[in-house]
């Protein structure tokens, strides 16, 4: 099949990759109907993250079940499925306490740009939609896999409840998906820091009740202007930096709460900052698994429409093109669908 | 009137002193009925937080109300009466969150190691007895000031709960009162982590039910090998150095909770380690003033005996004494008692 290959930094190639098999009982293989990229991919596409040889890329996904391995009890071909970017078996102690992405059977996965896909664990990954879900769903069915779980976990996280103020720090789909999570869950004034225009105007659809376009102590400083002084109740910190970090920790009140839900690169917290700032710290890989049935349910009832974040969707085979606009900034986040007539095709 | 100073490493005096008056409105005097000495004073004490000038001691006590600024409301002189560590207002919006030890006018007390004390802020500061107390509950209405406060924040921010497991890495008098204040909200499995006989032994009388004796990596591998290899509920991390706070968050379940009490000393937290950790992290100065009036009514029913800690009973006068005995680790924590008889007649 042809899928999506990082040869090194800004070298995004689709070309030809052995189709995926069963190797084990519990994989399933399946049929992507659509897949993406992460603001998490552009790490090793600037370099940043070192790339030391070519790497199947892509963690997003939702699609057909084509087969299941021998040990696979709960999912059944034909069914349409989505899953988290992290596997798990969700029998383990970790997922028993709603930390699948801390299964110890954890694979993360990386090869989802891709017309097929294998799924480990894949009763303990995947969730089947009620039926084949209508094409318009399939944005909003598709963020569930990963954008949106990873948004509303910082919200969760972040101790987000009825009538709070909550801050999220970075505009990238993440963020805005963390605005849209507030809301859901009954905050009372939302705070969007974002400096451009576009965002700013999707985190408003989604909910955001203020923009705060400063950055840095300055944001600081705003964000306690408007809390008479102390911070917010909840802040979402959307991005992995030092700088947003250090940002999230100065906009929270004493005793509030602060989630990071971005890999953080080169970030070290100070004891003492951390301290004295009273904080509550919570974050990581999102637990996907845990949010799966509900976020669903929610999107197949159309009482939230997460799929908004992408704004370019390109047939798979460009997914370069997909790379470029979203490193760039020209894009949020870019949807890719395989062209299944030609994998067809080129599968026979 | 004579009172302790530290001039510098191991140098501590006790010398005249000015003696305090109401400086503001807001001000009460009180007579220390006792006071005693904190694992943190060890840290100027030992050289490690520098001493630039001689510098009065002392941040816990409980005595008779001497004198009340024109202010003061609700504290009168000849009431028994405890304070935090750090002054309060009680009426910001950081007091009414609960987070009192991040009050917008905190000052941190420094010079209780006295017969008399300044109290800044007395209204919002200082909780009175229903009366004066028996001279037998002394020791443990002492430990509210700071040392239990701030094992009972330990326990708190860790979210200890009924049935829970509990680990808690530091054997000092605010670990230790962090598994009393454990077992007083229900914590099925307390694990003191301690090497010192004397020390596990207290641990077990205040509820420890398994004491762990290695450190670092081996007592991560040992907690997690008594907890089906995923790690304790809660963490509760007393110490404050960068082997302590990562042995606590190595001992954490993923999604468990782990509180700091201890101020950090020389302590970065890497970013990448703490998020794939998926640990609840919160910490901090305890606010010892939200929990003053339930932990006195524990102490006044005799419910807890907290005063235990104290191995080690000295004149005030002799607390250079009570300094070493702690920095040798002779003892585990120093009660010293103003001589009221000796000390009226040096101010007459």
């Amino acid at each position: 099949m042809l899928a999506t290959i990082l040869y090194g930094p800004r070298d995004v190639r689709f070309e030809e990759r052995d189709t995926p098999k069963i190797e084990k009982p519990t994989d399933a293989i399946i049929r992507t109907s659509a897949t993406c990229i992460c603001g998490s991919d552009l790490w090793p596409y600037r370099g940043i993250n070192p790339i030391t040889q070519p790497s199947p890329m892509g963690h997003e996904y939702c699609g057909i079940v084509e087969e299941v391995g021998s040990a696979v009890k709960s999912i059944k071909p034909g069914q349409f499925v989505i899953g988290s970017f992290a596997t798990s078996d969700n029998t383990c102690p970790n997922c028993r306490y709603g930390y699948q992405s801390s299964c110890v059977q954890r694979e993360f996965m990386s090869t989802a740009q891709a017309p097929l896909v294998r799924i480990p664990l894949a009763d303990g990954t995947l969730v089947a939609t009620p039926s084949l879900p209508p094409q318009d769903l399939l944005p909003s069915l598709l963020t569930l896999s990963d954008v949106l779980g990873t948004g509303w976990f910082a919200a969760d996280a972040a101790n987000v409840k009825p009538g709070k103020t909550v801050a999220v720090v970075g505009d990238g789909a993440v963020g805005l998906l963390g605005v849209l999570s507030a809301k859901q869950m009954g905050a009372e004034r939302i705070i969007a820091m974002s400096r451009h225009a576009s965002r700013q105007k999707l985190a408003r659809e989604f909910g955001a009740t203020d923009i705060v376009a400063e950055r840095g102590q300055s944001a600081v400083d705003r964000i306690k202007e408007m809390t008479k002084g102390s911070g917010a109740d909840s802040v979402l910190e959307c991005v992995g930096t030092k700088e947003s970090m250090t940002q999230a920790i100065g906009c929270t009140r004493p005793g509030g709460y602060m989630s990071f839900v971005g890999v953080p690169h080169d970030v070290e917290l100070n004891g003492q900052d951390l301290f004295f700032s009273h904080v509550h710290l919570h974050g990581g890989p999102a637990p996907v698994r845990r949010y799966l049935p509900d976020l669903i349910n929610l999107v197949w009832n159309r009482q939230i429409n997460p799929g908004k974040v992408f704004d370019l969707i390109l047939p798979l085979d460009q997914v370069a093109e997909g790379y470029r606009a979203m490193d760039e900034r020209r894009a949020i986040k870019t949807l890719l669908q395989p062209d299944i007539a030609k994998e067809k095709k080129s599968a026979a």
